[in-house]
């Protein structure tokens, strides 16, 4: 093996290993009879995986899922998914989820493109918990913020944020289609003073139907080599 | 023919009159070389109705749909559709568009189910004039305030609203189905002391895509059955 593809393979391992310890500590808190909601991503795909063999041994919760890919994903693994509405009606005690950028402040999602069932679910839960490793920790918080839109609108909502971009698919021609037949606008926010000012901010442009700031969750469990922290 | 029939009939032919002197009055504002959105609801195809002959004798505007409903009618009178993403990126003078529920303090919309390109083209064009007759008048502004909402989010969006509930189809079974695949709540509000705020925090549910609160527009023309005046 080539001395890079070494060090991309070292890398991903230890990648892999902060998400085996987020998922790890998440893990914890589930118990028997509890309602939870699966988020999307690859450290909710690592966290599926450690759940897995507790399902086969007995355990009994019910799960939402946030997106098309967890639902496979879950089916892969012997983990029954239960509509949402359902459990919604009852009560989630735990939304587990990922994130692509955390900070002290708050977190952004999206890059997956399940946003909108992410918040839907998360904020409907009564602890939302996210997963993540320290490559995502930032001190100023900022970044790549995803909108998913209506698609009549993109121009329109192009027009009223700045240094947007309509998110282009890689296996199809034009734009990514979302879960739930809408477009990604990609907004690049170097820092963002007031998340939850911005949240609603963009909330409230026409067409937009949710946004990747996030910041009603209850803490964010931060793997790392070692184990985990909490912020 | 029976007294009810035409007590009905009178009934419909004033509302009738009442539009048509709100739309004649619509009809000054346009003008050579425009841009203009098309709402949707009765009121609009009476406008339609006046616009056709213009169009036909060389007026020349270009006019985008907010409705599938719009776009139908819009072609029986002869009338091009240009798409909405092609008008913004010019510049759109005005959207013509109807309402429910008229106030000085604000207006409500979407009992057609069309709020969400209504908002997004409405807000989008420089003057929003909407078109209504007296009946729709009421001096405490409330009333039912339609919600547009993603499919799986319709029960917990319901557990954040009072008097909420889902609009059913009548001719297929199940929920109305928007022409954007949402769903529609419709939420009762007796009195709206706050419309702006009140807009802003539904949107700020997660799940929900628009409401029909309505704030920013240019001004009301109220047709009634001598002529129309302006609030």
């Amino acid at each position: 093996m080539s001395l890079l593809k070494e060090c991309v393979k070292l890398g991903e391992n230890v990648m892999s290993n902060m998400k085996l310890n987020a998922s790890k500590k998440a893990l914890e808190y589930i118990d028997n009879g509890m309602n939870i909601v699966l988020g999307s991503g690859t450290t909710v795909h690592k966290f599926i995986e450690l759940l897995s063999p507790k399902v086969k041994k007995g355990l009994k919760c019910k799960f939402a899922s946030t997106s098309i890919d967890t639902t496979m994903m879950s089916r892969i693994h012997g983990i029954e998914i239960t509509p949402f509405e359902i459990l919604v009606e009852e009560k989630i005690q735990y939304a587990i989820d990922g994130a692509d950028i955390i900070s002290d402040n708050g977190i952004i999602k999206g890059g997956g493109g399940a946003l909108t069932s992410e918040k839907i679910m998360g904020y409907a839960a009564e602890k939302m918990i996210i997963l993540a490793d320290e490559n995502k920790y930032r001190e100023v918080f900022g970044g790549i913020v995803p909108i998913e839109v209506i698609p009549v609108s993109y121009r329109s909502v192009l027009n009223k944020v700045n240094n947007g971009s309509i998110r282009m698919a890689e296996k199809k021609l034009g734009p990514v289609i979302t879960d739930h037949g809408n477009f990604i606008i990609d907004v690049e926010m170097k820092e963002i003073k007031n998340p939850s000012e911005m949240e609603s901010e963009l909330n409230n442009i026409p067409g937009v139907v949710t946004n990747g700031i996030f910041t009603k969750y209850e803490h964010i469990i931060v793997g790392n080599e070692n184990g985990a922290r909490i912020i």
